[in-house]
């Protein structure tokens, strides 16, 4: 163990009282970016991170992004030093599931573990590495750190781009790492490395102007329900999932043999994801087929046919209009530009009258699983926890991934420290001692690593 | 021209104030089926058509279903006569469209129209009825009348088997008349003496409790919103509108050339159809294809799909169940039991995790063009209107034709007098003189040619 690092231990126990207070300071502003009503809370939890980086010693910015306010810190900015940039979000869902059984915004302690919206979701994870961060200023560690804090992730990180293109030039950075992901098990650590994109679109199709008597004109009259149901099966199987968009598939890149094994290693149960998600049944059983879907394959998915009646019952019209809701999935090297344009050339073919609209567009990512960082990451976790972590991908899609992979054009890693049991989006969310001490293990490790490159 | 009939245009003339003040009296009673509020309205509308009949010299029984009463009047009962049943209703539609220009409970007559809610649909028939049999009881035609009055036909006839049980004996009939259909053309008199039957079923899969987040489960997940979809575009080709349930077409009677060539005559015109009902396009454009498609053969229809996200925009939720509303409009010789097991079976196969659940079943109806009855109706029409009358089927279902067809086993014809400008289910609605000349005088001259037979 280096000099550096040898007081460690003692850090975390003396620093306890404190992150705590800093924690509840954070936690009790209610930073719901959902909810208009809490609009001057998004700055008042800008200005309170910004007060306690200063009480660090850091410098801190408030920028504005046109939506809330992002925060940008600093701890050391030598040319000659490394620099990591730290991604977190202090924005939370909101809380208002009757299940909670305790007040969510006011933050308390019970042994271990802190309870209260946004412990783990990601106001514990922000703090406790910026107490690794202070840790590194303390023992004048050459390293240079950045916080790069969004307050709108939970809304689909609307101006994050607008954050990230004001501030590039301040945020040069040889390694990034995001911290907002989660461990599959409480005895396995896991470093994230790959994510899914995503391009969602909308099918319109519009054939009359009201509603028509089913018994009347049914027969020579268009059933636009019918046509999309008929022009979604037509893109899918919806039983095998297996897309049948031509070339849909063409620049999926497939898993490494590699990759699986580490996917497999990572403690995930097939009975307990489909416990947790609440399925009856699910499209595969094998745990290497399951993973290889959610975290390897691109989909397809229906999230909803709106159009025609929908109250109870039977009311036999038939309908003038009807919209899909839909969007794919996409694994590296997928594009969602293009395959945008194939699903849309498609429709057009299948069905001309169908109108396609574009919703959201993300990037998939795909980071490194074995070079310096990954490897600088994974002995940073051993170091902390004792254990090496597994090399996992994530099925959803991190926006903020994709912009800072795209302005900032650093390697990422994802170095995530939320458990199952913290209740991530849900109520009761929870965060822990040990997490925060692993936490703060983990990145002082990792600074030290990346400091010595 | 029978002695019988010689005054006949003078009668017409000389009620036409005593039938506006009566049409008035029974518009002016708000009846809407549908509206709870107008619950006492009902059992009034009941008590006045009682005594209209009475003040005729008939007689008139009010009769509890269980719903809104229904009235059974009779002009004369002599065994040794023939009896006609005429069918209407005394309920209307709601009239809440903006469009109405006149207040739609005042009846208004302006010329020759009559305006008000329910003029045409179906009080302003009934009311032409009754003083037709009101000239045959004055002129002491030998044959008995009956009116069966329903107030719940605008809510799909709930309790009208009840009433047609209850009073079976009383309503022995050698024909039976429904005055609740329409011409398609002013200048064409049209005869209904078929109408397509319903099947109802909804399809319920759930495969999960909650929603689950497409990007953390899709690929692994099932999403029943596209297995319904899927299940549906295996149902019947939405396109065309085949049905690719097996043997779903076992049963169905082929039109006959002579019913095609009556249908063609009827005054229907694409163009006009496709108007009226505000389609965009439709599956077909010739006339004897779109008849045959609507009037002569069966149909599958997807009403909604319900389950998923239905907001604006995506939100890339895999939804834990989703239903789907289908009905299937059946043809003489289709039972609607046989094609629910055909159906469900079908669906099984298909996909076993889907429940069907049956909702509304009318069986079709098919009268006779050519028999005795319809030479009759077809005479009468021509000595009124001067032109021989078309037979036509239409494509709904009157669950009233099928309950009477079922107890009271007595040829049906279907005799309306609405035109298609009366505004039938539509604001501003009227009836006029005309039509009422012309039905007092085709009904006289039916009960004349029914009272010979």
């Amino acid at each position: 163990m280096s000099d550096t690092l040898s007081n460690l231990d003692g850090y975390v126990q003396a620093s306890r009282a404190d992150f705590e207070n800093t924690l509840k300071e954070m936690v009790e502003i209610q930073t719901i970016s959902m909810d208009p009503s809490h609009k001057a809370d998004m700055l008042r939890g800008a200005e309170k991170a910004k007060l306690i980086v200063e009480s660090m010693g850091g410098t801190a910015e408030i920028v504005a992004t046109g939506g809330s306010h992002g925060v940008i810190a600093k701890f050391g900015s030598l040319p000659r030093n490394k620099t990591v940039s730290i991604y977190n979000h202090l924005d939370v869902q909101p809380a208002n599931e009757p299940e909670w059984v305790r007040e969510p915004f006011r933050f308390q302690v019970e042994g271990d573990t802190y309870y209260g919206r946004g412990t783990t979701d990601d106001k514990g994870p922000a703090m406790t590495v910026l107490y690794a961060a202070n840790y590194a200023r303390l023992n004048s560690m050459p390293i240079n750190i950045n916080f790069i804090w969004e307050f709108e992730e939970e809304i689909g990180s609307p101006n994050f781009e607008t954050l990230i293109k004001a501030k590039k030039d301040k945020l040069k950075s040889d390694v990034i790492v995001v911290s907002d992901t989660l461990w599959l098990d409480r005895t396995k650590p896991a470093i994230t490395y790959g994510l899914r994109g995503l391009q969602g679109v909308t099918l319109h199709l519009e054939t009359g102007t009201n509603d028509a008597h089913s018994g009347v004109t049914g027969g020579a009259a268009r059933n636009p329900v019918g046509e999309l149901a008929q022009l979604i099966s037509q893109l899918y199987d919806a039983k095998t999932g297996k897309v049948k968009i031509p070339h849909f598939y063409d620049d999926v890149v497939p898993l490494k043999k590699k990759e699986l094994q580490n996917f497999l290693a990572s403690g995930f149960k097939v009975s307990n994801f489909q416990k947790v998600h609440g399925f009856k049944s699910m499209r595969a059983k094998k745990p290497a087929d399951v993973l290889t879907r959610i975290w390897g394959m691109p989909t397809l998915e229906v999230h909803g046919i709106v159009g025609g009646y929908s109250g109870p019952g039977v009311k036999t019209v038939v309908p003038p209009r009807a919209e899909a809701k839909i969007s794919m999935r996409l694994v590296p090297k997928q594009s969602p530009q293009k395959v945008l344009r194939l699903l849309t050339a498609y429709v057009k073919k299948l069905n001309p009258d169908v109108v396609v609209k574009p919703a959201s567009t993300l990037g998939p990512y795909l980071g490194d699983f074995s070079g310096p960082v990954a490897k600088a990451a994974s002995d940073a976790v051993q170091f902390a926890f004792g254990k090496k972590p597994t090399f996992i991908r994530e099925g959803g899609s991190i926006g903020a991934v994709v912009t800072m992979d795209k302005y900032l054009k650093a390697p990422i890693t994802m170095m995530g420290l939320s458990l199952p049991e913290h209740g991530y989006h849900a109520p009761n969310e929870n965060f822990d001692f040990g997490q925060f001490s692993v936490g703060v293990k983990t990145f002082v490790k990792f600074f030290d690593s990346i400091s010595r490159m």
